[in-house]
């Protein structure tokens, strides 16, 4: 006989969204019962995987801990939901348990891209799988190796190549792009990242793909790339993007879109009414086009876990911004790079009409101030209306604040013209200069030729 | 016989906003002839002024340099205007020479208090003047002695305080207000930075008045304070405000208000026909209640020189915003403090019916990440209408983006509920962690609280 549970709430997944709408519904309605079933005994904060290696050296600083959940009465079950009756509201786990609910959030989350390259399934062919166990493995397994080669130049492969090499371990990098980000930022700035990973010692193989993985045994012992080359690695690592986990959902007879996302409306309903879906298992539209796009950050799983929560009984909180800008920032070496909205590369992909700007100036003031690094941002804005739709960011630490300021006028359509009389601080020690601040510098910039 | 010159703009004032004005408005208009008039030989970084005796070390490394200006083509002149002839557009120079003009800026700036305190005569009594020789002398005073009386607790004071302790001197502030830094944050956040400056082996006084400066032949040898105690020391300097340098003004006949600032409209126009005012010398009025502010900030003057330049010939630009926001930040010893727009005992003061929230939580994420500081911000929202209007930071580097962040909400008169949904980038090393950002946590907070 199967145990039966009843919960108000029940949350699929523990990672970052899923602990948030968690957390927030518990806390905007204290006396709902809520239930968060999520199947790893220990939950990570995905963002800090890449640091593992060298920054915080061990996988155990990183845990996200149960504690606030628990001290605010949220429910954890480690178990894994086999399926869900949706008609009679009843989640099936895999040890016979149902959990009856009455408002369910699929917060499931995402699954490393295995692309189908020969000779990746040798054992030290590693994916970056979010769970504590396999990064474990994969962390004692760098430790024991010198030669690593990371396959994807993505943001994932660039902080894990640079906090390998920190190690250091011979660190190559295999991108299938002519440049490492480039999904994420114009050549240029793709080009100060690529130059900073060389000064780190990583090596770069860009514009081409790796035609197979050679090995011996149970081992892969080389990378074969489409030119011929071989690289002879001790361990190889393919991080080449991550896929919706919506196998589950798709179970469920939920609308999914044709990448495999969950359709969700913009208080993230899905098709079955009581039913949510939350971070990278959702669909994401972009800002401008309302085109579905692939962005999967733990930030927006964290804004739609809010979404989510106050919306959860009935409508109470709309958006402020219908669709989805992608704020973006990474650690390049010494190097912050952030991105917001639209490249000037994927702009003009989409036919726009755009204008650019760049500001190259530095992030202090006077420049004798000790620390005082560069600071280049560029701005894109539609010319026709003269919004903001896009900036780019490539400085010191400051960088990334600068990039959600910039991320939030694109939020508010700020126009280029109104950009010219941002009112802003600047300090010697933390900002550019008032007379060089990049925003209203490059606005005032823009605002000349579109005069 | 006196020399006359012609030009199209003079821009009367070296500092960060005439050097902004001449600058920009060249950029925009480069056939025009634009002269600046400044009676400096040498023109300095304001905001720089505190850091020259300990992290800069050197006065000559803050210098504003002409070659900027001279570049674009822009005339500098230094000398003084003694007086002008609006009527006939003729500015009258202390050697005789005459300017003849068709349009001006006046960025004349603003110069020191000078509170009547008995014996502020004595000659090792200083004053704050942004004027490089003075301040030369002031940091050779300051090298030369071992005790420090800072008297005045703003952030200037503060900033002097904690440059001066670094070089070994002891150093004290005299505070007249119950609190160091209050008129720029709440309460807590003045007790944070006292505690630091504490830390940092400066003994504060606060709360008291200085009654007298006691002294021997010309030079000071203690403060007396109100309540009795007398503080020996070598130097004192006074930092208890500034006023707007507006008596040039005043000969031409300008509207001032009653605080003697330069009357200004939303272009910066004053009553006269093609004379602007900008920075220090030009009135600010409060983004909510349209009062007058006596808000001087150079990051102010150089927006402000951006709409003079733009709309200098005729009105092609409006301001983002009518209205001073005031953002502001410093550093005090570990700490970045910022604060936009009110705080909340200034709203309770103007009568606004506000709700406040709170959150504390960490710059980094996961909180193992090497550097992790405290972070907690401040939100004051109008309660009827749920628009943001206040917002205070303590933290570490990031904390200054963080205000402009804020600073640009504000300016964009985003709402709480607005803010619940906002989307922001996070990343271990730059910023607290998604789940709780500040900005949304305290959004969600309010909305729950609004509700």
């Amino acid at each position: 006989m199967s145990t039966i549970r009843k919960t108000e709430l029940l949350v699929i997944g523990g990672g970052p969204g899923g602990f948030a709408v968690a957390y927030h519904a518990k806390y905007l309605y204290p006396e709902m019962k809520i239930t968060l079933v999520r199947k790893e005994d220990v939950a990570i904060i995905p963002c800090a995987i890449p640091y593992m290696f060298s920054t915080l050296g061990t996988i155990g600083k990183f845990v996200l801990s149960d504690h606030p959940l628990e001290e605010l009465g949220v429910d954890i079950e480690i178990n894994e939901v086999r399926s869900v009756n949706v008609s009679n509201r009843i989640a099936f786990l895999s040890d016979g348990t149902e959990i009856h609910y009455e408002r369910l959030v699929l917060a499931t989350g995402s699954i490393p891209v295995k692309p189908p390259i020969p000779g990746s399934e040798f054992e030290n062919v590693y994916y970056v799988y979010k769970d504590f166990k396999y990064l474990n493995q994969l962390l004692k397994a760098v430790k024991d190796s010198d030669t690593i080669t990371i396959v994807g130049g993505g943001f994932v492969g660039v902080e894990f190549a640079e906090e390998i090499a920190k190690l250091g371990k011979k660190v190559t990098i295999v991108e299938m792009l002519p440049h490492c980000l480039q999904l994420n930022f114009d050549d240029e700035f793709c080009i100060l990242a690529e130059e900073e990973l060389r000064r780190k010692g990583i090596t770069l193989k860009t514009g081409v793909k790796v035609a197979e993985i050679l090995g011996e045994g149970r081992k892969a012992k080389a990378v074969k790339l489409e030119n011929g080359e071989v690289i002879p690695t001790d361990l190889v690592i393919i991080t080449v993007g991550m896929r919706p986990n919506t196998e589950l959902a798709k179970g469920m007879g939920l609308n999914l879109n044709e990448r495999g996302f969950i359709i969700v409306d913009e208080f993230m309903r899905t098709s079955v009414p009581n039913i949510f879906a939350i971070g990278d298992c959702a669909e994401k539209r972009d800002f401008l086009t309302g085109k579905p796009i692939p962005a999967m950050l733990s930030s927006i799983a964290c804004m739609e876990a809010k979404v989510a929560a106050t919306n959860l009984k009935n409508i109470t909180n709309m958006k402020m911004y219908k669709g989805i800008v992608s704020v973006f920032i990474t650690k390049v070496g010494d190097y912050v790079l952030g991105a917001a909205g639209y490249t000037e590369s994927r702009a003009r992909r989409e036919g726009l009409n755009i204008i650019t700007e760049t500001v190259e100036t530095i992030d202090k003031h006077p420049g004798t101030m000790p620390g005082t690094r560069k600071l280049k941002v560029k701005l894109i804005a539609l010319k026709d209306t003269q919004t903001l739709i896009g900036a780019e960011v490539c400085g010191g630490h400051s960088a990334g604040e600068l990039t959600n300021l910039l991320g939030t006028l694109i939020q508010k359509q700020v126009t280029i013209s109104e950009l010219v009389s941002l009112q802003i601080a600047t300090h010697p020690d933390l900002t550019a200069s008032p007379m060089m601040y990049p925003v209203t510098i490059g606005a005032l910039q823009m605002f000349k030729k579109l005069r």
